[in-house]
C-alpha cells in the first residue's frame, strides 16, 4: 500500500507530496484495539527487511498484533522525485532521518484515524540496525504515536565523541580472532603482502585471477579500492555471521566467519602468495558461496536490496559516525578519523558537508535517561555493538546482550541452530512488549475530543 | 551577544548562517554547574521580553542563576536573511518552530562547550505565552538539554480537534461581564449599533470622529476591519488585565478591564450613539492611556516590539489555532471556523497552506504523558486559558492555576498589587526549579567520552 507524505515536513514552500510504500499484515490482528506492530524502514527496500524480519511474524498471533512495515524515503519504491530522487543536493535535500521519523508518524496517525479498530492500538516500533536507532529515536521524539521501541543492534552512539572510534574494527578483528587459529593475524599480514605482490605487473595480475576480479587491478589507486573492498567483506562477515545458512547482505553457510578462517589459519612461515591464495579463497566463501558468481565485483559487496547511495549521502550529513583503526588492536591497516577529510570527500561527491555534532543534539546522546519503554538488544558478535546502548539506563530503558549474536539476530526467523541468548532475548523483548501494551491499555491515550 | 546557526537544521543543501541575538545576565551565576535559566524567545524582539521577565531577574541570586534570553528566528534582530526575510516564502521557509527549538539547543549546547564552569549546568527553560509552548515543547524533543520547563499562559492544546474552539472568547467575556455591570452584554450589542450607524455616511462620519480614528472609515469593508479591530481590542484587555498599572501591550492602568467596563454600564434603553460613545471611551483607554496619541490607528493594536506578520505566517502554516464565536456565550458576532476559508486566505497572504494535524502530530497533542518536569501555568482571566493544560497530568507535568491572573502574570516583576495566588505560584515554580536543579545534579548527565 502507499500513503501519500508532505516532501518537506519541516518547511512549507515544497507543497509537493510522495508515495510511501508500506506493507500490512493483519491475519492475527486482534480488533479492535490490537496492537500495531511498526517495522521502521532502513536503508533499503522494506520487502527485504519485511522477509528478513521473521520474528515480527513469529510473534503475531501470540500478540493478536497488526504487522506494518513502512519503507524509509529514498529507499526501495519511496522516492520523492522518482528517478530524480538522487539526481542533485537539491533532490536529495529531504532525506534525513527527521523526515523519516515524521513521515512514520503521519503515517500511524493517519492508520489510527482511518482504519475502523485502530484508533486506541498501542504501536510499538521494531528495527535494526539503523532502522533500531530510528525506532528508538521515534520512542524518543514521538512517545504519542509509539507506546515503546525494539532498538535491535542500534548504534546510537557511534556519533563523534560519545565512543573510541576504533572499537567497531576492534570487535571485526576478536571475531575472526576468535573463529580460527591465526585467523586475525593472517588478515592483519595480508595488506603487507597485497602491497608487496602488487608492487610488479606480472603480480597484480597474478593477484587479479586469484580473486577473479571482473575487473583486472591496474593501479595504485585500484590497488587502494581492493583493499577497502576486502576490509569491507571482512566487515559484512561478521555483521552477519549466523549459526546458520543464511542469506542477508549474501548467501552464507552457517558460522561463516569461521568457514573463511580455514582458509586463513597459516603459520608465520607462509609466503605472501600462499597468504594471498588463503585471503582469495575466503574472499569466495563471501562472495560465492553458491558457486554462481563466474566472476567478483568489486564494486558490490552486499545486497543490491540496500542502498548505499542514500546511506553514503546520510552519513555524510547527519549519520556521522567516526571509525579508525591502529592495526595493533585491530587487523587493518591504522588509519586514523579525520573530519576535515572526511567533509571534503563529502562535499566533493555531493556539494554538502557534515554536521558532526548535530545527530548528538537533536537525539540526546548519552544524555537520553529521561525516555522510557525502550529496548536496546544487541551481539557480541557485531561490531555495531561498538556503538551500542550496552547497559540499563533505567528500568525502562533496557539493554539486552545476546553474545553469540551478530548483526540483529533476534529479528530473524527463530532456527534450530539459534544460541540460547537469543532464545532467551526474544522471549524477554516479547514479555516487555506485553508489558508496555497492558500500560498502554490501562491508561488509554487521550483521545480527541 | 549573537552566535550563528545554519538557516536549515533539517536540510543540508541550505548551508547559510545566520546570526541569533541572545543576552546574558551572569552576575548572581555561581560557576562551576550553577544553573541557567533560559528564555525561550518568541513572536518578538528579545529586549522586550527580557524587560517583561522579571520574575527571572528576582529568581536569579536565590538560585545563583545564569539568566541567558534567547531571540526566536526571523524576529527582533535574528533575522536570516536580513531585510529579505520576509519577502517572500522561499525566505519564510525557515520560519518554524522546530527550526527556532534546533536554535536554542544549538545555542545550550554551544554554551555548555565554551564558557568554562557551564559544561555540568542544569538549564530551565522559561517562556510565555508562544515561548511558553516552545519551552514545554523543548523539554518534550530536548530532555538531553533541558532539565526542566516552566510554560506560563502556554496553548499547547488551542490546535484542531483539541479543545472546543469556542472557549477562547468565552473566557474574554467572563473577564468583561464581572468586571462592570452589563459590559459583555453592552459589548455584545455594540456589534449591531456599529452595522445601524455605520449604513449612513453621516454615521460612518461620526463613528470615525467619536474613534478618533487616524484613517477615517470609508467602506464596507473598512467596517469589518474596524469590528476586527475592536474585537482584538477586547481580546488583548482581557489578556493584559494586569493587578497593576503595566505596560506590555500598551501602557495601562490597573485592572484594565474594570475601567474600560465604567464606560460601558448602560442599561437596556441606551441608544445606538450613546452605546458606540461609550465604546469609543473604552477603546480609548486601552489606545491612548497616556494621552499622547493623537490619534488611533487601527493597524497597530499592539506593541511594536511583536512581530505580527512573522506570527500571522506561524499561524498559517503550523500553528492552527481554530477559533469560533456564537454570540451568545460569548459577546462577539457569531462566526463558525472554516480551516477552507483560513487556509486560502494564507494562501493568499503567503503561498502557502497550514497543516491542520500536523502540530498535534510533532508535539503529542493530549498525549504527553510520557514527558517528565514541565509546570504549565494558567491565569483564570487569560483567553489563552482555553488552549492550556489546566490538570496535573503527572506527578511532573504539573498544572498551576492563577484565579486571578490574566496572561502569564507569574512572569512579570513582582508588585505590591500581585495577587497571594500569582505568588504562591511563583514560590511553587522555584520550588520545581530547585528540584530539577537538585535531581540533575545527584545524577549529572553523562559527559562526552
Amino acid at each position: 500500500m502507499t500513503i501519500s507524505f508532505h516532501i518537506d515536513h519541516f518547511g512549507f514552500l515544497e507543497d509537493g507530496t510522495f508515495k510511501q510504500r508500506y506493507l500490512v499484515a493483519d491475519k492475527h490482528w486482534q480488533q479492535p484495539g490490537g496492537p500495531i506492530l511498526l517495522y521502521v524502514g532502513n536503508e533499503g527496500d522494506i520487502t527485504w527487511f519485511c522477509n528478513n524480519t521473521g520474528f515480527m511474524w513469529e510473534i503475531a498471533e501470540e500478540l493478536g498484533a497488526m504487522l506494518v512495515f513502512a519503507e524509509h524515503r529514498y529507499y526501495g519504491e519511496s522516492l520523492p522525485f522518482g528517478q530524480d530522487s538522487y539526481s542533485d543536493s537539491k533532490h536529495l535535500n529531504y532525506l534525513t532521518s527527521e523526515q523519516a521519523l515524521a513521515d512514520f508518524a503521519v503515517l500511524i496517525q493517519n492508520l489510527k484515524n482511518t482504519q475502523p479498530g485502530a484508533q486506541h492500538s498501542p504501536v510499538i516500533a521494531i528495527g535494526g540496525s539503523y532502522g533500531g536507532m530510528l525506532s528508538a529515536w521515534f520512542r524518543m521524539k514521538y512517545p504519542n504515536v509509539v507506546v515503546g521501541a525494539l532498538a535491535a543492534s542500534a548504534p546510537i552512539w557511534q556519533f563523534p565523541g560519545m565512543v573510541p572510534c576504533g572499537d567497531f574494527y576492534k570487535i571485526v578483528t576478536q571475531d575472526f580472532a576468535r573463529s580460527g587459529y591465526n585467523c586475525d593475524t593472517n588478515i592483519r599480514k595480508s595488506w603487507k603482502a597485497i602491497n608487496n605482490v602488487s608492487s610488479t605487473a606480472s603480480g597484480l595480475q597474478w593477484l587479479s585471477e586469484q580473486f577473479s576480479l571482473c575487473t583486472p587491478l591496474k593501479t595504485k589507486n585500484g590497488i587502494i579500492s581492493f583493499k577497502g573492498w576486502l576490509q569491507e567483506t571482512w566487515v559484512n562477515l561478521a555483521m552477519v555471521d549466523y549459526p546458520y545458512e543464511a542469506n542477508f547482505l549474501q548467501p552464507l553457510p552457517r558460522w561463516p566467519v569461521q568457514v573463511v578462517c580455514k582458509y586463513l589459519g597459516f603459520n608465520s612461515t607462509v609466503s605472501d602468495y600462499q597468504l594471498l591464495h588463503g585471503v582469495s579463497q575466503a574472499a569466495k566463501v563471501y562472495y560465492n558461496y553458491t558457486g554462481s558468481s563466474s566472476c567478483l565485483n568489486m564494486s558490490e559487496s552486499a545486497t543490491s536490496s540496500l542502498g548505499w547511495l542514500g546511506w553514503t549521502y546520510q552519513a555524510c550529513t547527519e549519520m556521522v559516525m567516526p571509525m579508525c583503526t591502529n592495526g595493533v588492536q585491530d587487523m587493518f591497516e591504522p588509519e586514523e578519523w579525520n573530519f576535515q577529510v572526511f567533509s571534503d570527500e563529502c562535499s566533493a561527491m555531493f556539494g554538502v558537508r557534515p554536521r558532526a555534532d548535530w545527530a548528538g543534539t537533536v537525539y540526546g546522546g548519552k544524555d537520553i535517561s529521561s525516555h522510557s519503554n525502550i529496548i536496546f538488544s544487541n551481539g557480541g558478535l557485531d561490531p555495531w555493538l561498538a556503538g551500542g546502548v550496552t547497559y540499563n539506563i533505567t528500568d525502562s530503558l533496557i539493554s539486552i546482550m545476546i553474545p553469540e549474536g551478530a548483526h540483529h539476530l533476534d529479528l530473524r526467523y527463530s532456527n534450530d541452530h539459534d544460541p540460547p541468548s537469543v532464545r532467551a532475548a526474544r522471549a524477554l523483548e516479547v514479555k516487555y512488549f506485553q508489558q508496555w501494551i497492558r500500560q498502554a491499555t490501562k491508561t488509554p491515550q487521550t483521545s480527541k475530543t
